[in-house]
């Protein structure tokens, strides 16, 4: 529990801890500069220009050899990792005013109080154990400065689906908290909490109605309790009704209904209230081929827009199932312009391979952005990866999406390729062919997990409960939602207007692209429609051709990232980690390629048109 | 812990608890007879005549009014059962001295030192919490009765797979072992321990080889201070080399070594070594057509024959795979006329509905029997169905599993329908349509449960782990050697010689009878054939056809069954019980059938023949 890690990933010129004793960014700004300028730059100095303002901006001036960065606080540390990090790399220093394009970037973290993390494949938790806190402090330095060297400022601690004792959060635990959030408030992370909705049924109110009076006492009574302790909370995340999680619907409220009554109680603080849009019937039955799941969140919120308080804050989930290898992004996003929005990513690759698998996100952000432009939304949200690992994030390349995610959080204009080969460049002291080799394989590796998994946006054939390795049928016949339909001569749900209807929830442009299985991308044609095996896709590839083609392939360059894996001169910790994930993603990809093939042949019959193996 | 049954079972009229201080069988003989007979026969006196020798048989003579039985211990105890209950039943009493077809008639507890069971269905283990002994005495008491009642003389009571503490049986908790077997002893239960095969290698020694002189001689001194503690212990039950469990094959030595070994170190205490033949690849790959699970019993075990001590008895499952709805009999049973050897059944509903679903074994051992011959086997043993709960065996229906197995066990001979008869008679006071109902709806349990699971003795099509509820192909691309390889033609594993070769592990009677999809009875048929789905049964019907039909039957049989439930006069608390069961067994039926159906339609495209909904 006290060892901290030799090697920071991103930082490796940041050796020494960050003492306790510093309570503002400027005191941690001037202690990182004074140890990495030596090795950065040794021939320049560097000046501080703090203003009394709190503030996320910077700006950095160059005067001969001095550096001068001008920021208020927390500025003023993003402005020193900034210009830390773009020596290290050796770019340009960035030029002019910088500010962050969302307010609030944030991270939520699953951490469950036994120590837990759900969908954690990193270790146990960093912040808890048995039961209550229970953390390094040094650890928590180490997080601060890895969150704010790359700009990421809230950070919900706990898991949204709150079991006992977590919700002694916001009751009993309030010193505890208060003390965490002083470890990071230098670093400008503000803490956030996911609570419980029936939180006052505990305390002799027989409901947790929010139009009771009773409940919106209770919960005001509990904020000013909360923010007294911790002034500079974030606000609270709640997950309601939703996967069996109580909420308003109990009490045949709506969700606006349910979310202001807790938005109202934070308001005097300052306090945001995040509120999930996760919901949709978890106990479907598989029979039942009018209830579409991807449309569940449109339907519960979209018409609620312009309902909600104005410290309220929808949280929405990319796509329209649940991160998913690829779904279209969700239609909700488009539907709430008098709403704020936060969309939500998912670090931790519960469904892409679970930090086994190498599959760096930072293109299919990119994609999803294309998709919506950055103005929908007002935040910017994503489950953590990390945990109690000696490195963080279990697969030292995992870090990459931590890391990218921080600077798409400030800059989603940002070139996903940009972002990687920073990454690369920061973490990895290596030549430029290897260093282009590394950044490649990390660019590439979503797309190869892409087409050894569930084809063509189809998802969900993953292995129920745990998510790892194929199961084509495994949530087949389950009460989720999530169905492929496969049968002899076809695969795949119509969801056009001649289907379940999804299609219609989008903006026209959308309505025209998806809409035919033409006009629709081939990686989302079977999210959109039902297709035979002998479908003829663009290139004059059937579609069990191209299923099987993809397989094959995932599966090859899979064995290619591996051999460059072995070639590339990494440090010796880190390539021993890789290596050994390598092998069970070789496996893992195997078993996907072998599995997803050997099902549509079973159904299809049609043999591979270039004679491989299909067993 | 410490209520005692209000009920039962089928010894409603014994309703004293049985005093702690009775030590002999024939006290408790004394004390049962007292209680029941002024209700069962007020005007006839029982003379217990007592032998002084240790004898399971018994002589029940009649002279006038007074009933006369002449036996031993524990066999006067059985006369006295028997007794009364053919008496509650108005059954003429037995006829001339009774003896059990076999002399070790046992049950395998797979109860956890932790309070959880193995498999279990009727709550936590009636002898174990917290990771050690905690039982209540009078329950012990009453577990005597009840076991006593039907004749059963062996029990072993824990889990085949030790994990610690469990371990400690055989060591630290000699004392608690001897007071439990002194609970039992009057009842004429022995006690049985399943030990790790390890155990040997937590005391210092580098091996668990059975040939090591060092693991030998730690074997005898253990044996020795077991025995010292409970001198009557019925012996060491062994999982060995069988789903992750430690075992002979570490070391290179085959199961005739590893058995022999512990088999020498019981001999000179008159204990059996009984060792399971439950071993298999667990870690098969699915590609993999030749390796065929239910060949590998017979693989390890049958060129032993004649090899092993003859204190060591091997324990076959009644089928080759592991306690499917229906198998075939094992092969290894006829390919060992030089071992002793034991049939196993499960009594616990793993696979057959979980004391959730009705479903009553008589008919299935018949058949078990009626294949194998009575003479195949010199001892009988099933894996029990009771626990904590009140009435010992969660649905009340199910008792009529562990009330039969005690029956058979003493008479292999008895049809089915008597037994579960007798079972009804003397657990239901009715009027004699409702008993017919009940035995009738009993004795087609099977059958049902059959019809609306997995098809044609293909298996298999449970949900993985838990094991309730379809999910046709859960299995399809594990590692547990069980697949049925379904596709757009056909379904299931040619096991014939052009196949697999398991058929040729039979006798010749057997391979004719398996050996063409035409001789092959229809509910084997896919157990050892691949068959088209248009393939023509003997009836006329379509393969395809068939399995829709069977799925359809089953359904309405359970809907059947749930309306005699309904009419049935059974006791209010039974009643309640079994309604609320039914209501869950209707759901999973109903699952099944149109699971099953829609998984075969959407690979055969074939359409009902009588229009029934297929989803």
């Amino acid at each position: 529990m006290t060892t901290t890690t030799k090697r920071l990933s991103w930082l490796p010129f940041l050796t020494e801890d960050i003492p306790a004793e510093y309570t503002s960014s400027a005191q941690i700004a001037r202690f990182e500069l004074n140890q990495a300028m030596n090795k950065l730059a040794a021939d320049k100095k560097v000046e501080l220009n703090v203003l009394p303002v709190q503030s996320d901006d910077y700006t950095i001036e160059q005067q001969g050899d001095t550096l001068c960065i001008t920021a208020g606080e927390p500025g003023i540390l993003y402005g020193a990792y900034a210009l830390m990090m773009n020596l290290a790399a050796g770019r340009p220093l960035p030029e002019g005013s910088q500010q962050p394009r969302y307010a609030l970037r944030m991270l939520n973290c699953w951490d469950n109080a036994d120590g837990s993390i759900e969908r954690g494949y990193s270790g146990r938790s960093l912040f808890f154990e048995g039961g209550k806190f229970d953390y390094d402090p040094k650890r928590m330095r180490q997080l601060g400065r890895l969150l704010a060297s790359v700009g990421l400022n809230v950070m919900c601690i706990n898991n949204v689906n709150v079991r006992y004792p977590a919700d002694q959060l916001i009751e009993s635990w309030l010193p505890e908290l208060a003390e965490l959030a002083a470890i990071y408030r230098p670093f400008g992370v503000k803490l956030m909490v996911s609570i419980d909705y029936s939180a006052p049924m505990r305390h002799g109110i027989p409901t947790a109605d929010p139009l009771d009076e009773q409940v919106q006492a209770w919960w005001k009574q509990q904020a000013a309790k909360v923010y007294e302790a911790v002034p500079d909370l974030a606000g609270f995340l709640v997950k309601a009704d939703s996967e069996h999680r109580p909420g308003p619907f109990t009490y045949g409220r709506n969700h606006a209904e349910g979310a202001n009554m807790l938005a109202r109680a934070l308001k005097p603080f300052g306090g945001k209230l995040v509120w999930r849009c996760f919901v949709y019937n978890c106990q479907q039955d598989w029979r039942d081929r009018k209830t579409d799941r991807p449309m569940a969140a449109y339907e519960h919120y979209a018409y609620l827009d312009g309902q909600f308080e104005d410290n309220v804050i929808l949280q929405v989930k990319n796509g329209p199932f649940d991160f998913q290898v690829r779904e279209p992004v969700s239609p909700l996003l488009f539907a709430m312009p008098k709403t704020d929005l936060a969309i939500e990513f998912q670090l931790a690759q519960e469904y892409t391979g679970q930090q086994i698998d190498i599959f760096t996100m930072a293109p299919m952000w990119k994609e999803v952005y294309d998709d919506m432009g950055a103005d929908k939304v007002m935040s910017i949200a994503a489950v953590t990866n990390f945990g109690r690992d000696e490195n963080y994030t279990g697969h030292p390349f995992a870090a990459a999406n931590l890391f990218g995610y921080g600077l798409f959080a400030w800059n989603p204009e940002l070139p996903p390729e940009a972002i990687v080969r920073m990454w690369v460049c920061l973490t990895y002291a290596m030549d430029q062919l290897s260093q282009d080799a590394l950044v490649d394989l990390l660019m590439g590796s979503r797309r190869t997990y892409e087409k050894y998994t569930a084809p063509l946006g189809l998802g969900w054939m993953v292995s129920p409960n745990h998510h790892y390795g194929p199961s084509p049928s495994g949530y087949e016949y389950q009460a989720w939602g999530t169905y492929h339909k496969a049968s002899r001569d076809a695969v795949g749900i119509d969801r056009t207007a001649s289907g379940t209807g999804y299609l219609m929830q989008y903006p026209e442009r959308f309505q025209q692209l998806y809409g035919t299985p033409e006009s629709c991308p081939d990686v989302l044609k079977l999210f959109f429609h039902r297709l035979r095996y002998d479908y003829v896709m663009a290139d004059g590839r059937t579609l069990i051709q191209r299923i099987y083609d993809d397989h094959f392939e995932g599966l090859e360059e899979t064995r290619a990232m591996a051999e460059t894996l072995k070639a590339l001169p990494l440090p010796e910790a880190d390539k021993a980690e890789a290596l050994e994930r390598m092998e069970r993603q070789l496996v893992n990809a195997r078993e996907w390629c072998d599995i997803i093939n050997n099902f549509f042949y079973g159904y299809s019959g049609v043999e591979d048109a270039h004679g491989r193996k299909i067993y």
